[in-house]
This record gives C-alpha cells, structure tokens and sequence, in this order.
C-alpha cells in the first residue's frame, strides 16, 4: 500500500504532516509514503525508510480560492499529490490513496478536475465519521462539498457512505437513514421525499439496507450506520457540533478552575475526566473521504496536529487496503443497473 | 398579564402543567391564569388564587395528525386556550400569552387557523435560545414550522427573531447571523445569498443589525444575537445539539460510575460537575415562541417536567409584559416600507 502525501497542507504544514508519517509509518511496516512537498520541506525526509520524496514548486494556501488552486498553481504539491493516483499500475510513483489537510474547496475542484468522476457519480461528497452512543461511529454525507442535492445525488450517496462502511467497517450491509426532520407539520422537502422513494426502491433491490428517516439526534444515538444529506446541511450540524463539544469541555474546565476547593476536586477526577476527554476527542475520527472520484483522496481536518493527522494517514489506508475504490464502483454500477435494468458501460 | 395554559398537552399532561403553573403564580404575583382542560383534570385546580379554569372536551395527542388537531378536535384545550387570545380587549377571558406542551406541527397549525398571520408575514416561525460561551443564549429561527423558505422568508424571521431579543433581552439592536456554510467550493445556495442582500439592505436601511454569514459553531460561540436559517436546518441541528449534549452528559456518567475509585473521584467532584449540569441544563431554556401570529403562543418541549415547563410559562410572560406582539408587528412593518415606500395598509 502506497500513499502520496500533501505535507504543505493545512494549518502547520509539514511541522505537523512530517512527524505523523513518521509514526504511521512505524505502525503500518508495509506501507509506503509518497511525500510531496517543496525541496526544503523535503530535505528533512532524506534517507526515511519506505518514503520517497516528491518535489512540488507550489503550495495551495488555507484560504486561496479554488480558481487559484485550479488554474494558476499547477504545480502544487495538493495537485501533485492527487495525480500520483493516477500514475499507470505498477509503477513506482503510482500511489492508492492520496491525504491532505489542504482547504476542502480547493482540494475537492483540483481532485475531481484531475481523477474525475466515476461512472454513475453526478458529484463527489465528502463524508466523515461522526462518535456514537454505541461507542461505534455514525458514517455521515455529504458534509459540505454540495449546497444543493436532488434525490438522486442522495441516492448516491447512500451507495457510496455504504460501500465506505462496508469496506472500511467491515459491515457488509450497513444501514442508511435519510436525514429529514420530525415535525408532523413538515415531513421533510420533496426532495427527501423522493429521495426516500428512490431509497426504498434500491433497498428493494438490494442494493443497500434502508432504515428509513432519521432526525438530528439519531446521528448521536447511532440509529443508522450511515446518515445521508446535502451538503449544506450536513456542514451545519458537523460545524455546530464541533463548536456544541468545545463549549461543553471548556464550560467543565471552568467549572473544575473555579477555586481553590473546585481544582482539587479536578485532581480527584482527573483520571475519568482524561478518559472522556479520549473518548470525544475529535482528532480520533480525523480523516473525511471525497467519494465518487476515479481516486482515493482523504481530507484532514485543516488545524489538524500530528496526531490526528495519522489517523486520517490510517483512515487512507484502510480505505486503499479494502478496495474501497472498487467497492464503490461496484455499489454503482449494480444500483444502476437496478434502477434502470439492461447494458452498462463499465468505467475505463 | 393574563396566560392561557393548555393543561393537557405534552407527554405528561395536567401531572407536569399544573404543578409548574403553581410554582409560576408564586413567583408571579402580578400573573393571572386560564388553565385550560377537561373538567376532571381541573377538578384540581378547584379555588387556586388567580387561576380561572376554562373547560374543554377534546384533548390533542402527542401522535394526531394536524388535520385531526385541525378539523376534528375542535373544543381541544389546545385550540380553546388559543381561543383565549382572540376574546376583545378587556374581557376577563382575555390572555395575553399562550402556553402549550402540545404537538408542534398541530399547535403551528392550529394557532395559525385561528389566529392568522400578521400582516407582512407569509410564514410564521418558531424561535428558540441556545446557550452560547458567552453564558447568553442565542436566539435560533425557524426551527421547523417550513421546510422550503424563500429568501424573504428568511428576512422576514430575521425582523421577528429581532423582534423577540429586543423585547425579551432589552438588547434594542440585536445582531443577526445568516446561517451558512464556509467551504470556498460553496459559499451558499442562491436562496441564500439573496436572503444576505435582502439583510444587507433591511440593515442600510436600520431595520435590523444583520451581522452576515455564520457557521453552525457560531451559534454556541454566541457570534451573534439571532441565527436565522430554514426550518430543515433549524431542525436538524436544534435536534442534533440535544443528542449530542445528552450523548456527552452520558460518557461523563459513564465514566464516573466506572468502579469504585472513579465513584470516589465523582463524590469529591459531584458539586462541581451539579454546577455544569445546571448550566448545560436543556429545560432552563425551554419554551418555543411561535412568531408571526397576530397572538403570543409560546411551545413548551413535549417532554418537559415541571421546572421546563414553569420556564416555557415565564418566557410567554415575559414576552406579554414586554409587548413583543405590537413590536414585531412595528417591526415588520418597518422593513415593509423600508422595502415597498409608500402607504401601507395596517393590521386590523
């Protein structure tokens, strides 16, 4: 398994991507780096064992507009890394999945103007684990990479989340809930109304295992392995949620940083409060997938540190260890094809 | 201050109502109640000081479609207390505010069939306050009365979630937040982004302090007064907020009840960990209110105890004391002309 890395992503650059392939590497002993960067970032890795250093002039900054990523800075080290998935089999910078903390916008345009769509795939999604009440994960799509989803790009993504959980997870027929809302007044859009048909339908056939409707909390409760919806909803409950955990962790540091009498309690508590603290960190779960391309590309979370930034390294790597690629080729073309029976072009 | 209580809505009924409105005459002295119900459940209320009951035959379940809360359950305490806000000026049956626990597609439907918009609004919302870091609330709309919303929709919560926040929290100009998505690839769909042209210009023209586009972390960072987004998203992530923080408060649980050392370690931190209960504690800011009626309904959770519901009594209390009724209807038509010059027809 060889994966290209992005080290001039996100928010620390390589001070945080060179030090997280170092430890990765030591805990996956068959895995090889691709790492790209600029020479002097580079100079570091010199003489690592199963990396191979890539040159890249260029650096796609957090908040460059994606035009900018996609037309002016073609030499990039986001770009560079992207392509080396498509480099022909067997070759030695061929990579099978690609990771970088790169901005979302610009890291979506450039890898779906490099790799492409798959065949059946109208638009890529992003999808991320969110933690459970099961102390399992909930597998959510998309998160932000579509404002705008008809009922078939739900579908779609319900293929996609399953082929990730089934690869991934090794859950061979995960359940999928359509994120809608509970309100009898407004039993959701049309367009999740329909989406809810086209769901049932493919489930009928099946090609995947649907729950049904789901509400906000459920993505906690873990009803559902998969939970799909657009992309801009999506975005605004991974965004409040992420900002609804740090308000609460820091509400119980004020509360333990009270006093003299509150800080001794948190020393009495300190062991189960460290062992919460592990159980909500979100670095655990770093590590979003852009689904639908002709290409493995993982997304780290931008401010990512070294930590966390292995784990989207291993995330990538499970995914390529699992075929995750081709299991999502698979789910496509087989739901395709039940959904409008007779002669499929199969995908280059 | 006269209130309307639906005695009977909610999971729990008379056995959670009653009880908190007894607790809410006491620290109200100056409250009067309609406490409305079927004859036996106000059997009990038989002398309360300032209390009047007000009988009604039909109850509206938790589970009824709103066509039967609608057109079947006509002499439901949920439609009879509505009725309260409607009798002339002056009358002794007169409220000024309604209560209920009921179920919200029925109550919206309900208090729209009998109340009517006002004039200016063609969709009426509900409003509701999270706590945010700045131990505030911010004040979120619409949380599920419209799934589709058009961009003056959104304007138009915008002018009646300033409404509320000036006439409950005193603050006069409240800022307001559009609810949105960072991600460069898609800042928005375009519903959004003329709802953002259409606060700039109600903003140039002072009728509303419209800060610009948040992210859903925003809304716990307290960013902003007033977060304005569809009732889809409003939902979701109203429903998600409360699956994950009952999530987290369950871990904390979990973790100190652990074995032996770790109860130890929660008995010497149980007065700490009470104090972040109380200040993440849902039912502190329980009650809905449903904008845009020409009369106060205020939606207390379905599940809400007595102190929830007792808190849903005292902010309809506080919104009647503070006219929030005539000040969204100024305010709507404010922006009205503001946005159409010229005359404008004023509300009955």
């Amino acid at each position: 398994m060889r994966l290209a890395v992005d080290c001039m992503g996100g928010d620390h650059g390589p001070a945080v991507t060179l030090p997280a392939c170092q430890s990765f590497l030591r805990k996956h002993p068959d895995a090889e780096l691709l790492l790209v960067g600029t020479e002097q970032a580079l100079a570091a890795v010199r003489g690592w064992e199963r990396c191979t250093p890539v040159v890249a002039t260029e650096v796609v900054t957090m908040d460059d507009p994606v035009e900018v990523a996609l037309r002016r800075k073609k030499d990039s080290s986001m770009r560079v890394a992207i392509s080396l998935l498509k480099a022909a089999e067997g070759q030695s910078a061929r990579a099978d999945a690609c990771v970088s903390a790169g901005n979302t916008g610009a890291l979506m345009a450039v890898a779906r103007y490099v790799l492409k769509t798959l065949q059946g795939i109208d638009r890529p999604a992003i999808a991320t684990v969110m933690p459970n009440r099961r102390d399992g994960f909930t597998t959510m799509l998309d998160l932000g990479a579509n404002v705008d989803c008809t009922a078939e790009h739900l579908l779609q993504f319900a293929v996609m989340g399953s082929a990730l959980v089934s690869a991934v997870e090794g859950k061979e027929e995960p359940t999928v809930g359509l994120l809608n809302i509970g309100e009898e007044a407004i039993k959701g859009s049309d367009t999740i109304k329909r989406a809810a048909e086209l769901l049932r339908a493919a489930a009928a056939a099946g090609q995947l295992n649907f729950h049904g409707n789901v509400e906000g909390n459920d993505v906690f409760k873990g009803t559902t392995d998969i939970v799909v919806c657009d992309g801009f909803v999506g975005n605004v409950l991974l965004k409040a949620s992420e900002g609804l955990a740090s308000m609460m962790a820091d509400f119980i540091r004020q509360e333990f940083t009270r006093n003299v009498f509150t800080r001794l309690a948190a020393l009495a508590a300190l062991p189960v409060l460290n062992r919460f603290k592990a159980r909500v960190d979100p670095r655990r779960y770093n590590g979003g997938a852009l689904l639908g391309l002709r290409g493995l590309v993982f997304k780290s979370h931008g401010s990512a540190d070294a930590f966390a930034f292995e784990n989207a390294l291993a995330r990538a790597y499970d995914a390529a260890r699992n075929r995750l690629l081709d299991r999502v080729h698979d789910r496509i073309l087989g739901t395709l094809q039940a959904a409008a029976p007779g002669p499929v072009v199969h995908a280059a």
